[in-house]
């Protein structure tokens, strides 16, 4: 918790909490937390994507890693523990293990992005170390050498990765922790209805064609949608107090586990758009900008960290997308949660209780003890 | 028409058409004007308040003035007819009276400020003429000498304008004019709903307070509130795409003929406003930022604009202001719309016929006369 908010200092912005990509801040936190990573008895390196790699090595021939990690990137105006809580729970848990001459490596890792705020491209780190950078990646950013991360798959045994919340469902039912089922896919869709701007004094409502209406009933209709659906934008383009909306913009973010649930709710809600606009005599603009598929856990190392929670575990499904996503199409990944205050995030309210922490920090112990056991 | 078009191109911005209060451009649109009054045999003036007043004299002892007017200001970027068609038709209208002795002096004004755009305070030109002005309109302007335009009201013997409809009723029903019957009363209001922003993948359905979902009820509900009512600005502040709206602002004008019936209206949408926070748990916040009462026209001067229009007249309310609601206090005064093209106004598409320009000018000039026979 101290590391934490001494981390939590190590900006790129005067006053606010702010570490992108590639960023001297994010330099300084690498150098940071690679120096309480050796304190903890680790090899450090950072590698071509500027992921921070501590690691604990095995003793034995041809061990394989596991590895604890998340993000050291923060979005704008951050909070001190979405990435970061990780990445210390992970070097807390690496000190517990040392001397124990575990039959893997135990590597902690802080990726370098995550949140994407630099590029708008998520996972860059991870992505990076696992050899799954696209193209269009590649393209789009300055530092063309991450690619140069790329690990051999057969080098990873497991991923865990701890991360708060950012929800409000564990302090809802009372749970210092949760474990992660799925990590649920996501649509994201930008749409408009455009109607004819008009003056509203002197047009009668029958002779109207309101773009804002239209956007009005889509977005009662996503709340009603039976999956997590949310209109988090919307703009009256030129509007004024006085004109009927020409031309009113959304987005619609729409997550769900099931994949397919997920995008029948976006066909659904693309009709009812299309009916709206046929009823009012709007047209309509639809254009999803982004699809990622649900990510599944692993059902064995999951159980892993279920045994390691005890008895009355809560498992849930991640609505955000996390790293572990990412680690996942490398080697069976699981997820704990930590419970956060009122579910903020991506704030500088952003909470935990220590107690939290410490429960969380012996799960971590325990599912990899478990797993020396398995693999020993 | 010609003089429309000539008149069009006096502005102070370069390539569209802005033509604020007291600024070279309505100088200049006075200049122009006035050239044009005294070619049709008025004796031309402008006022402390910059209203451009051309006068064809009576010969009777004692005689008031019988006024056509509008105005000659602009909004932004605005058509070329919503204010300058009504003058240019009253400059005709007064040329045809031209030797007739008329019993009153036949007064074409144009007013320097209906729009408001350079101090947000409408009707500056009309209210500084009938002595209207309030101390805290001049407390916010410049032209503090505007007030000395002010004439006795028993110069005035009625006061008749024409305008461009602004709507798309006319065109609806086919017809080249309507008479007016009220200049409709009017209720603008600010108002947010307040919730709590939180992430748009983590936050279960049934654990949000999503303000834009309030907005969205209240749209519709104004929607189907009886009444002519518009929400026209809708934002989410501090939104993203990602984000549930922790508060999102938006604007509601209200209006109806009836001053009972549009309180009521607006009461009503309170109301609903605030159950739907409470239901939800938002806060709200509900602010009246203007209120005018409707300005009825006066009912025998309408009449004799109903029988110079003749059989099948439009009788219609007039959901826009205009300098006639404010001349209204002092004399009686009446309003003829002419039909313009797709209701477009406030805009360089504003378009009317050159065939109803003529039935209206036509059917001033018969008022005109038939008012010389009552007075004379």
């Amino acid at each position: 918790m101290r590391r934490c908010d001494e981390l939590g200092r190590v900006s790129e912005e005067e006053g606010r909490l702010t570490r992108t990509f590639a960023s001297p801040a994010m330099r300084g936190a690498n150098a940071l937390v690679g120096s309480w990573m050796r304190q903890a008895g680790l090899t450090v390196r950072e590698d071509a994507a500027f992921n921070l790699i501590g690691r604990l090595p095995s003793a034995e021939r041809g061990a394989k890693s596991v590895i604890i990690g998340s993000h050291l990137d923060t979005v704008r105006d951050a909070g001190k523990y979405d990435g970061p809580l990780g990445v210390l729970i992970g070097v807390a848990v690496a000190e517990k293990m040392r001397g124990q001459n575990l039959p893997f490596h135990l590597e902690v890792v802080g990726f370098s992005d995550e949140e994407g705020v630099k590029y708008q491209t998520t996972y860059l780190g991870s992505r990076a170390m696992c050899g799954l950078l696209a193209a269009k990646d590649l393209g789009r950013i300055r530092e063309k050498g991450i690619a140069r991360a790329k690990r051999a798959k057969r080098e990873f045994l497991a991923y865990l990765e701890a991360h708060i919340e950012q929800g409000p469902v564990l302090e809802h039912v009372r749970a210092p922790v949760g474990v992660v089922s799925d990590i649920a896919g996501q649509t994201r869709i930008r749409a408009a209805f455009i109607g004819r701007a008009a003056h509203a004094g002197t047009t009668p409502m029958n002779l109207r064609r309101d773009a804002l209406c239209g956007v009005a009933e889509v977005v009662l209709a996503a709340e009603k949608a039976g999956v997590i659906a949310t209109v988090g934008q919307c703009a009256v383009e030129g509007g004024a107090s006085n004109v009927i909306p020409g031309r009113a913009t959304f987005t619609l973010d729409v997550r769900d586990v099931k994949d397919a649930k997920r995008r029948a709710a976006c066909g659904k809600l693309r009709k009812i758009a299309a009916a709206v606009a046929r009823r009012r005599g709007l047209a309509l603009e639809w254009e999803i900008v982004q699809e990622t598929p649900t990510a599944p856990m692993d059902a064995g190392l999951t159980s892993v960290l279920r045994r390691a929670v005890g008895s009355r575990v809560r498992t849930m499904a991640s609505g955000a997308g996390h790293d572990a996503a990412v680690m996942s199409k490398v080697c069976p990944a699981a997820m704990l949660f930590v419970r956060c205050k009122g579910g903020v995030s991506h704030h500088p309210d952003e909470s935990v209780k220590e107690s939290d922490v410490a429960v969380a920090l012996d799960v971590l112990a325990r599912a990899v003890l478990e797993l020396a056991k398995r693999h020993g």
